[in-house]
């Protein structure tokens, strides 16, 4: 396999810390020893960088110190911010200069120049689709976390083909159980949405249809592949966020015994790093307050998708 | 004021021991000791009652050993369930011999009854609300729950003049802030349902709009009403519930610490029993796995509601 470069957005995120970006590729190189690294950016991030003395051959440099604010139209983002670190970061992935790309900004600004630049696959939706812990063993990806704020129930079907073909490429599952978030497991619970999307997914044989998950069975490995339109899976995975926040973040004694209470398998920045499936091109998304650990992690997730050709791989087989 | 009854369904819930009705009675009657009760249930029910030697002042029982499965459809309760526990503790609060019913059955079957025989207020779609924790001092109410699986922004609207009714008559907060559930806070996230709500309710001017708040709020007392539609409430909730079950329940010393790590005010059954509002009759949801506390909560919770006559109170004023 040949060399491996990420492209870096360096100046999406909450944290404008140039050391975190720094820390960040400390522990990526470190985790994984053939990475090379693009990174987009400020001259402040340029300059500690370059104090930081990387090996020269695993990283370079563009400078495009431009970010997008989070909740820029599309049509903002198309006309004002073509030079910002994350358009350049995902056009070097078009060019072939880079294999994939990282960002901590926002998803929309994000999915609208992933399309723009790279293209999606047939008439598809990109979707943002999270790998998510099930219990001490397994794992769930889990999409749309809030590419598209509604979505009909072809474009669920579309994600769970497009969730099928990652786990046989990237997990080496070759039948996923792919089930669809709704409010009760029973089949006749629900929205017509989600019915649809279920009978959609029955309908296509080579799809493993499980039926409907429940959102307090997330973390519990029940299914493969959780799927739901980006405003529901949103809001549930923030949810889940907000009540694991406040059991960590409490004062006194209680935060001691939080910390020795935690399940040791559910430490989210584990699983930073979404990957924006149906484009033709591999984009990850990192968390907006990513720590550079969380970073880091991401940042290696997006070589192994580029080592797969990943998104170049589901295509072909969803093109043929 | 006079004697308060609440009708309790004896039969729905996952639970079919007498015993953990009798428990929760027993606490409910502690709790609060104006409080009479008419339980509908089975003979084994009547018997364990009886075995309890409860003030027969306090509590009468009509045999109806009916229940109604979670997921009937609206016309199958319609046609053979006017028998069930719940059928006849509803149509108790419509003949006026109870002021207040709960019931630990489906949400569709109370949902169809409750509109059924007690109709509701103008053209609204009843709405599932629940007092949840925000901090140590604070609480929101929530909606909608589950009560309707897709809602319009007209309906989520209707929700906000409920609550705002509710929180004026029931927690004496004059002008209570309302926000609608969302992927961001910020004005220009969203789908379509989301904004359309938000620009309704800002466009009313007895209404105190708060704008969107995001899942991972939930629990922070950032608004008074937390507004969405059901499905998407059901699914934030049950993801919350999820990740506390995951800390409360591990193995071993874990589960110990996680234990005294819990924080205090965020226990959910303290705050079993969601109000059914835009019925025209005090209607009360118990979580269908409620322990017999949680139970006993949410009877104690319906006689409150029973004496300030909320739901009437609520018609009469929106029907001026």
């Amino acid at each position: 396999m040949g060399k491996v470069t990420v492209a870096l957005d360096g100046m999406g995120g909450d944290s404008h810390d140039p050391q975190e970006v720094v820390r960040a590729l400390r522990f990526a190189f470190n985790l994984k020893p053939s990475l090379h690294v693009r990174v987009f950016g400020s001259a402040a991030l340029q300059q500690a960088l370059s104090a930081e003395r990387f090996d020269r051959e695993r990283i370079s440099f563009v400078e495009a110190p431009e970010n997008i604010p989070q909740d820029a139209s599309p049509k903002t983002v198309l006309r004002n911010y073509q030079n910002s670190a994350l358009a350049q970061a995902i056009e070097a992935v078009r060019a072939g200069d880079a294999q994939a790309v990282v960002s901590s900004g926002g998803t929309g600004p994000l999915v609208t120049l992933a399309r723009h630049h790279l293209g999606c696959i047939g008439n598809m939706r990109p979707a943002l689709a999270a790998k998510i812990p099930g219990g001490t063993t397994r794992f769930s990806l889990m999409l749309d976390l809030g590419a598209n704020a509604s979505c009909s129930a072809s474009d669920l079907y579309d994600f769970a083909r497009l969730a099928h073909c990652t786990l046989n490429l990237a997990w080496g599952i070759p039948s996923p159980r792919l089930c669809v978030l709704n409010v009760g497991s029973e089949q006749e619970k629900g929205n017509k949405l989600v019915k649809s999307a279920r009978d959609l997914i029955l309908a296509d044989q080579r799809l493993n249809c499980g039926g409907f998950v429940e959102a307090n069975r997330l973390f519990c490995g029940d299914a493969d592949v959780i799927l739901s339109d980006g405003f529901t899976g949103n809001v549930a995975l923030k949810a889940a966020e907000g009540v694991a926040h406040l059991f960590a973040h409490q004062q006194g004694l209680k935060r001691f015994f939080a910390l020795l209470a935690k399940p040791e398998w559910l430490q989210p920045w584990h699983y930073n790093g979404s990957i924006l499936l149906g484009v033709r091109g591999n984009v990850l998304k990192s968390h907006a307050s990513a720590t550079s650990a969380a970073l880091g992690v991401a940042i290696v997730e997006a070589s192994k998708v580029a080592e797969l050709d990943l998104c170049q791989k589901i295509a072909q087989h969803l093109d043929s």
